[in-house]
C-alpha cells in the first residue's frame, strides 16, 4: 500500500505560496490566532499553524482570552481585530465557550478575512460551487490530498463518512464540484460497512477512533483519514485502523503524517489568497 | 403502485398555512413575484404560485420589467420591493437576462423575504441544517411529499440525480438533515444505472426528459420526479419514464400532479412563515 503523506502535499502548497509571496507587495500577511480558554487540542493546533505559516515566510498572532470572558467584552475584542487593517485573516478555534454567541461572530467576520470558512457567505459559496469561497480548511486538505497525487476524481465513487459542518457537509460539496459521485454516511446510516465498501475512495470523518476496518474498505480504494485520537499510551491514531487496511486499501494518508499537516498547509495558502483580495480592494 | 399525488399533499399545507393564517393579526401576507421577461415557462409558474396562494388565503403581485431592462434600473426596482414594508416575501423568477447581475441581487434580498431561499444567507442555513433557513421550495417539496406519505427517511439511502443549485444541493442538504444516507450522481456518475438502484428512494431532478427507466429502479423502490418537460403531442412528461417504472418502484410521483402541485404549496408556507417573522421583528 502508498502512504499518502501529508508533508509532501504541504510541500507544494508551500511552492506556490512562496512564487505568490515573491511576487507580493504589501507587508507580510498576518493570521490572528483567536483563542478562547486554554484547551490542550487549541494550543497544540496553534503551535503547528504557527510554525507551519513561519516556514512559508507568513506570520500569525496569537489573540487569547479567559474561558470566562463575556459575550459582550469578546464580541468586541473580535470585531477590533476584524477591523485591524494588519490582520490579513483570522482563524477563530472552535468551538467557543456556550457563554458565547457563535453565531454573531459567524456573521461578523470579514468574509475576505475568514480563511476557516466560518461565515455565511463563505458557507454559501462552498455549497454553491463558487471557488472564490473559502473552504474549511481541513475539507479543502482532503481534496488537496487527492489531487496532488492526481488521484482521479471525476465520475469516482467516494464515500464520506461523517456529516459535521466544518469537513463532512463542505468536504461533500468540494468533491461534487470535482465530478465525483458522492455518498454522506453517518451514525444513522444502515449498513454502513456495505456503503464504505462501495467506495473507489473513502473518506473517514467521524471522529471514532480506528472504527473503519478492512471490512468497510473496497479492494483497492483509496482512504483518507480526517480523524486524531490520543491513544492511552500517548501516541496518535484516527478514524482508520491503518494496521489492518494495509493489505486491501491502494493508498491511504497515515496518523499523524496526513491529513493534519496538509491542514494547516491549507489554511497559509487561504492567507496568501485572502492579502491578495484585500491589497487588491483597498 | 401507489401514485404519491401533490394535491393530497399540497392539501395538508394548505391546511397548516391556513390556520396560522386565521392566528395571526397582520394585513394578509402579499408575494411580490419579480419576473423579467415574457418566458412562457415563467409565465405559466406565476399563474400557477397566484392561483395556489389565493386559495390558501394569501395575496400575490406581479412586478414585471422588460426584457432588456438595464442591470442598475432593475437593480433599484428591485431595492425598492425588497424594502417595501407592504410585501412580505419575494419570488423572483430565474435565471435572468445576461445584462443583470444576478448576484447582487441575491445579495440583496431580504433573507427575511427570501421565500425561495436564493440569498447566501439561506443558502448557509440549509448548508448548515439550521430550519430557519428558507430552502428553495422544489427541494422542500420534495421532502414534504415523503414526509407527509410517511415515508421513513432516516437510515435510508437516498439517491439524488442532479446536482443544481436549486434542487439537487439543497436538497441533499435536506435529506441529511432528515438522517438518510444520501448519494448524490449527475451527468459524469459512472454506472448511474447501478448508483440509481441502491436508492430505496431515487429522486430525479436532471432535466433530462423520461432518463429514469425501470433499468434504474431497484424492486420496490419509491421515486419522485422533479422534472417537468413538453412533449411534442402538448402534454408533459418528467424526468422519469411513468409507464416504465409502474412493475417496479412501490410509489411514485406522477407529471403532472406531483412535486410541481406541493412546490407552490411550499412557497405559501414559505410566505406565511415570512409573514410572521417579519411581524415579530416590527
Amino acid at each position: 500500500m502508498i502512504e499518502l503523506r501529508g508533508p509532501e502535499v504541504s510541500k507544494k502548497i508551500k511552492e506556490q505560496v512562496q512564487a505568490a509571496l515573491s511576487a507580493y507587495d504589501g507587508p507580510v500577511p498576518k493570521l490572528a490566532i483567536v483563542r478562547v480558554g486554554e484547551k490542550p487540542d487549541d494550543l497544540s493546533y496553534e503551535r503547528g499553524a504557527k510554525k507551519k505559516l513561519e516556514s512559508f515566510g507568513l506570520m500569525a498572532e496569537s489573540y487569547a482570552y479567559p474561558e470566562e470572558i463575556g459575550d459582550d467584552e469578546f464580541y468586541r475584542a473580535f470585531c477590533k481585530i476584524n477591523d485591524d487593517p494588519e490582520v490579513a485573516g483570522i482563524l477563530l478555534l472552535m468551538p467557543l465557550p456556550s457563554q458565547i454567541r457563535t453565531e454573531r461572530i459567524r456573521e461578523r467576520i470579514d468574509p475576505d478575512k475568514d480563511v476557516d470558512g466560518i461565515s455565511p457567505v463563505n458557507m454559501a459559496k462552498v455549497f454553491a460551487g463558487n471557488p472564490e469561497g473559502f473552504a474549511p480548511c481541513t475539507a479543502e486538505a482532503v481534496v488537496q490530498i487527492l489531487k496532488q497525487n492526481e488521484i482521479e476524481l471525476t465520475g469516482q465513487r467516494v464515500t464520506v463518512v461523517g456529516r459535521s459542518l466544518v469537513v463532512g457537509r463542505p468536504l461533500s460539496m468540494l468533491l461534487l464540484k470535482e465530478n465525483a459521485t458522492v455518498t454522506v454516511c453517518h451514525t444513522r446510516t444502515r449498513e454502513l460497512e456495505k456503503v464504505c465498501r462501495e467506495a473507489d475512495i473513502l473518506v473517514a470523518c467521524a471522529g471514532q477512533k480506528r472504527m473503519i476496518t478492512k471490512a468497510y474498505v473496497k479492494k483497492q480504494a483509496v482512504v483518507v483519514d480526517v480523524g486524531i485520537h490520543a491513544e492511552e499510551n500517548g501516541t496518535l491514531c484516527g478514524d482508520v485502523a491503518y494496521e489492518d487496511i494495509l493489505d486491501t486499501a491502494s493508498m491511504a494518508t497515515p496518523v499523524p503524517g496526513g491529513v493534519g499537516s496538509v491542514t494547516t498547509a491549507v489554511l497559509a495558502g487561504h492567507l496568501m489568497q485572502a492579502a491578495l483580495r484585500q491589497n487588491k480592494t483597498r
